[in-house]
């Protein structure tokens, strides 16, 4: 009878338990990158930056989303000056994502874009709901 | 008696697992953007993603705090560009906070500022706050 | 026996309660301020947000740690034009750390940096790791 209590009591704890815990230094690193200059130097230091995340933690012990939008979606452009870096990200298991809503905006189409990029409705969007999973976020 | 203590047990439980499931996609998104910069465009940009922001999630299922300070309080005065477009998000439901502190240094007085705008004492610390009640974090 | 059972549940449950609710607004306020950007303006503009965010909630009652890399790391080099007031802070307990990354990069040594300055491996990845922590993160 006391056994049976208190196997309950542990079950009914476990969960709570560890879901907040989560919140601590536990987890699995889970970053969100905000991209949102229209500057090719920054396009560079978060790209600098999501390669020292992986070189620090491990690229397998760290989970990078990188978001683009507004100004910012210059930097997924076939044509851009960072072409080979995302070439390389993306290599590297970085997601790389570009808002549509952007593109639609600036009349990008797919075949403007990065063939290693993917897509979101709204970059903005993802941003917020990656946080509130319990990412943490970057805005270099 | 067994019953009581499976009912203590539940009660006692609960608090701390529906608090810890509230950090989860579940929750309502509720969004603190900051705006600290004296660049019109960059103002442009908070109010479009304020915008998508409403139009993608629809407006009742998100919260959203502007804080403007630093050189960002430009945004919030009376004569700024963004005039119009802080009328609308304010009737779209968005609230719209100037830093208080910003102002007393910039010798900037309310009747200075939209009339949509509330104030808090340190925009800093606003953001900080939201941050810790679980709030996203949006840094344009 | 009854109060074993309950002994036992209180105990058991008051770890992931305490947990959860660190996540509210009763935890006391941790915020990790990000400098990645070579403008002194900026440098200023983050020093005075410290110091309202210590003036408006009391130094004691607010944790603060400053990082700086990339371009960012000038406002730590000893001979910055914001070397007052990094001595100040780190007086009002302030914790300013430099990115070992970038200080190779930019072939800098602990000689070339403010006396007050401690240092971590990857700036980028302290930044993460704290918000993982669940601390605040402010981007100026």
């Amino acid at each position: 009878m006391r056994r049976l209590f208190l196997t309950v009591l542990v079950v009914a704890c476990a969960a709570p338990f560890c879901a907040a815990a989560q919140a601590a230094s536990a987890a699995p690193a889970r970053v969100v990158v905000q991209v949102s200059e229209a500057d090719p130097a920054r396009w560079t230091l978060v790209l600098n930056n999501v390669k020292n995340l992986q070189d620090d933690l491990g690229a397998d012990k760290v989970t990078i989303e990188i978001v683009a939008y507004g100004p910012g979606i210059g930097m997924l452009k076939f044509d851009a000056p960072t072409n080979s870096r995302i070439t390389d990200a993306a290599k590297a298991g970085v997601l790389i994502q570009a808002c549509e809503n952007t593109m639609r905006n600036q009349k990008l189409v797919r075949a403007d874009m990065h063939p290693n990029v993917t897509y979101v409705a709204a970059g903005v969007t993802q941003i917020i709901k990656r946080q509130q999973e319990g990412w943490a976020y970057l805005r270099p």
